[in-house]
């Protein structure tokens, strides 16, 4: 089944071979989960096949940097790849297959399809990214009817994109449940991200502001703050402790709509990308209605 | 699991329901044939149940009339909708279960997602029916993934649909195989269809031109001819037989692209969608590189 590197644990670098291997644990009765990745893990991942662990006896974690989610200009070339090392940390983590699917496999010449979706990938990464949530939705897609696990796992920290997969799983009817998985951070409060690599030490200090501003944001909308206000007052904050805001805004939790003016009269969640250096982070946080 | 009408085959009329009879079906080794259609269904649709249920262990049909397919003003009020008369024949072809979703738990509140497809979706049916391939594209998908079937039979009769499915489902990877029906014809040719209860007595004669016309196309390019001639003689055939035309054209027979002038170099296939009366008629046929 592998024809790649000596990895640490078991790999499968073709449709037909994940297929197989999932249909020989299926046929012994044992439930598959599935961490969808771009590689270059780091203990956010982790967490994440720790959370498929609990929930199914067997995990697939895939590991594609997909083409069609990067603009041109954007890091696609520069994103880390780092097949061995990813591989030892899924190995030790206790994951039972790493799926390195091949790009020529996975859009072969001839492919013409693509799942969009308005709703929840209307605005916040789709202003600076228009085509981002199509490359994701059409590469979910495709990944979960490759694997066919009964359970996935995808980090709340791309939460945008989490609503995203969870309306297209809904409303193509793929027979899959959607699990969210906790943001993990740093000590300081920074989100883990593949792309914090990218950050200097004065950049990785700013960036931890991130996390502190939407942390107030979320609880002054817990505590009862209009909508407006609040928003206003986390932009000014973003806008004065970084290189450039692409948005801060409080949206419903679960549509992503924009939420009416006074105080939250549901959950939502505060979402944000802002630029440190030449990095571009995001990040969230829940603002439950109290 | 049944709610509706007393039928004469066992019907499912949600998702849970219709899911519920696979897994038992699978669960004792049984191989899952489908066959999607939109009801008031005759003999056409019935050699598509025969074709699965000799490749299937138990046969699904759906019966939905998709709203998303058709546009404001076409026949989506008028297309003849006879469930009861439908089970019948079904029952008597040897069918095993009718699945007839419900238009609210298909596209419930919040559906925001499309599938969408260049290629094979350009031109032709296209042309006059914009959205058509994306409703078709999407709900097809959709009750893919609702009956997980293992194979699943589309007519030939919608030739370009029949690509394009072939399409959607090697571009998601969609488990199922899809096979194609042979068109079933009347005495004089004319292809079967629900819409041809639409069509007068002079019309029903004049609609059999079309057979001859599309067959003549055939001859012709599979004999050697300059395609833009032939394509140009049928297309004057089909204007002084019919009261409209869409379109007659030749095409690839796989990815229907346009094909180089001169001879045929591959196998081709002759598409037209004329008017008669009121009532617009699609028909196609093969023309083999010989």
């Amino acid at each position: 089944m592998t024809h790649g590197p000596e990895l640490a644990l078991p790999a499968a670098y073709s449709i037909a071979a994940v297929r197989d291997q999932v249909r020989q644990w299926r046929s012994d009765g044992l439930r598959i989960g599935f961490v969808p990745t771009m590689g270059a893990l780091h203990e956010g991942h982790l967490a994440l096949v720790k959370q498929a662990l609990g929930s199914a006896d067997r995990v697939i974690v895939s590991i594609f940097v997909n083409p069609t989610q990067f603009a041109p200009g954007e890091d696609f070339d520069a994103y880390p790849r780092t097949l061995e090392q990813d591989a030892d940390k899924l190995a030790e983590t206790g994951a039972h297959l790493v799926y390195a699917p091949d790009a020529r496999e996975m859009y072969p010449e001839g492919f013409v399809t693509n799942v969009s979706l308005t709703g929840p990938s209307h605005g916040m990464e789709s202003v600076s990214r228009p085509h981002f949530f199509n490359g994701v939705a059409t590469v979910v897609c495709k990944l979960l009817n490759q694997v066919q696990p009964d359970t996935a796992v995808f980090g709340e920290k791309d939460y945008q994109q989490l609503m995203v997969i969870r309306r297209m799983v809904t409303d193509l009817n793929l027979p899959v449940e959607i699990q969210g998985g906790e943001t993990v951070r740093e000590d300081d409060g920074l989100a883990l991200s593949s792309r914090n690599v990218y950050l200097n030490a004065t950049e990785r200090e700013r960036a931890a502001r991130l996390n502190v501003i939407l942390q107030e944001f979320a609880d002054a909308l817990s505590g009862g703050a209009n909508v407006a206000d609040a928003q206003h007052q986390a932009q000014l904050k973003a806008q004065s402790a970084f290189d450039g805001v692409d948005y801060v805004v409080a949206r419903d939790a679960e549509t992503l709509d924009a939420l009416p003016s006074g105080p939250i009269d549901r959950n939502a969640r505060v979402l944000a990308a802002v630029r440190v250096g030449k990095t571009r982070l995001i990040d969230n946080r829940a603002a439950p209605k109290t």
